[in-house]
């Protein structure tokens, strides 16, 4: 299976100075922490790793993706924080894969205080598109999305749940652990006013609900753990070229801003913040 | 693949008595139409079809379920109404099947004026059971609840959408075709308040997404077709009864209950009504 990079940005450095700023006066409350980023060999998940790599140089990252020896924006971190960036393989769509990396995580750092779920697919050329009509909805491409939008990252906090547990606040200037899960403004129900991307937007409205459903388990059982979910905006990439006709220019972020701008909604997270939805710029966003 | 039945109803004869008199006084829109109901081997779907051929004589049903010969309802039926009741098999896993259905109603009768889509699993004994832990979310029950739940079901919009385009209010006193999808009130995301099960809640959330999806590009198009979706209430029913407990004995409705309650809200729905989220009450239920 290909997953695509859904998030690859180009750079606009207007933007980039226009959030370095901002995100400077929102320093890290994971200093001294351990966070996880899963889906990290490129695009948002990749700079969300080198963000949290050079803006903190007390945290621990995890970075997971599928294949890393094939990602160059991984090796190319790896040599520069080697002694605070673990690589773990973990395929999603293999819930033994995911087992493994817990337990590897536990027998090195024993406790987690921050879990991104950065994966996302939209598209993969031959195989899935996203779809502009009910006329071209299949079954194929609505499991796919489900298996790799919803179900893997809901898998990914199932078994990170012990180490988040233990971690909560703890080395950290915070009282909790965050899990945030990346989703998108199109899976809102309530927003949906376009139509269209059947498989995306369904899988990620999926994602939505088992997230919120989490984040009442861990309130109910006063586990201090924050669970939200956080929409990008729309990122210049590679993919989203042909969907960006109608994107104004002020609307089309980097990367980096769209990073810098989810950093600092995890690092401001409150434990009454827990089973909300958040847009980059910290408007919460209807079901 | 076993598939339960979500919707055994218990007689409650107090309630049946109190609404059925509401029922009489809303007859249906659909005199002289053709509708089908898609999962109608017992339970609601059984309900759904018995009802419209009692109260309106001039009504053609399609029922279609896996194996019609094992449904002892349907058989019954079909003695009693030879004449205006076609009997499909129908596999909401399998979408030749769906399409196979789409042709055979196209040759007999040209056209569909609504559809109700009822089936739906929240359990199968020994496979698949309503987790009351993010610990026992398996990938297998979340995708097995999206493949039934809501890929079937949007299938079975997409094939049968021609022939609901084409019959409109067409032969009735109608002004647009209906898709009524049962959906539930444990798939809002903004009212979930008690967490668990993970894979109904969020497949019937994917459900309600991909709904609500169709309905934009059904008014975009401006076609005749107006797509709801509808909270059957809690149904006494062998399968809810291990979750009765906590449930007032005036919120537990029989099934004859809950689909005259329904067929009120589908003979009664209008086009600015295309999108949305009814509870057996009429009653909008958030996302």
């Amino acid at each position: 299976m290909l997953l695509p990079p859904t998030h690859m940005a180009l750079h606009s450095p207007r933007l980039l100075s226009l959030t370095r700023r901002a995100f400077s006066s929102s320093p890290s409350s994971f200093q001294g922490g351990v966070s996880m980023v899963q889906g990290a060999s490129r695009g948002i998940g990749l700079e969300f790793v080198k963000q949290i790599l050079e803006y903190d140089d007390k945290e621990h990252v995890i970075a997971t993706c599928r294949n890393p020896s094939a990602s160059t924006g991984l090796i190319h971190l790896k040599d520069k924080f080697a002694d605070r960036l673990k690589i773990l393989s973990l395929d999603l769509t293999v819930e033994t894969s995911i087992e493994a990396s817990a337990l590897s995580i536990k027998e090195t750092y024993g406790r987690l205080n921050l879990l991104i779920n950065a994966s996302g697919i939209l598209s993969i050329p031959e195989v899935m598109h996203p779809e502009t009509t009910l006329n071209k909805v299949e079954k194929s491409s609505l499991m796919l999305a489900y298996e790799v939008n919803a179900v893997g990252p809901i898998l990914v906090i199932k078994h990170m749940w012990p180490l988040l547990k233990v971690g909560g606040g703890h080395g950290t200037g915070r009282s909790a652990a965050v899990v945030a899960s990346l989703s998108a403004r199109v899976a809102s129900i309530g927003d949906n006013r376009l139509g269209g991307w059947h498989s995306y937007r369904s899988s990620k409205a999926s994602l939505n609900q088992l997230s919120k459903t989490a984040s009442l388990e861990f309130a109910r059982r006063k586990d201090p753990v924050v669970c939200i979910l956080l929409h990008p905006g729309t990122v210049d990439t590679d993919l989203s070229k042909p969907f960006q006709r109608n994107v104004p220019p002020d609307k089309l972020f980097t990367k980096e801003f769209s990073v810098q701008k989810l950093l600092s909604i995890i690092n401001n997270v409150k434990i009454h913040d827990n089973g909300k939805f958040f847009a980059w710029d910290g408007q919460e966003i209807p079901w």
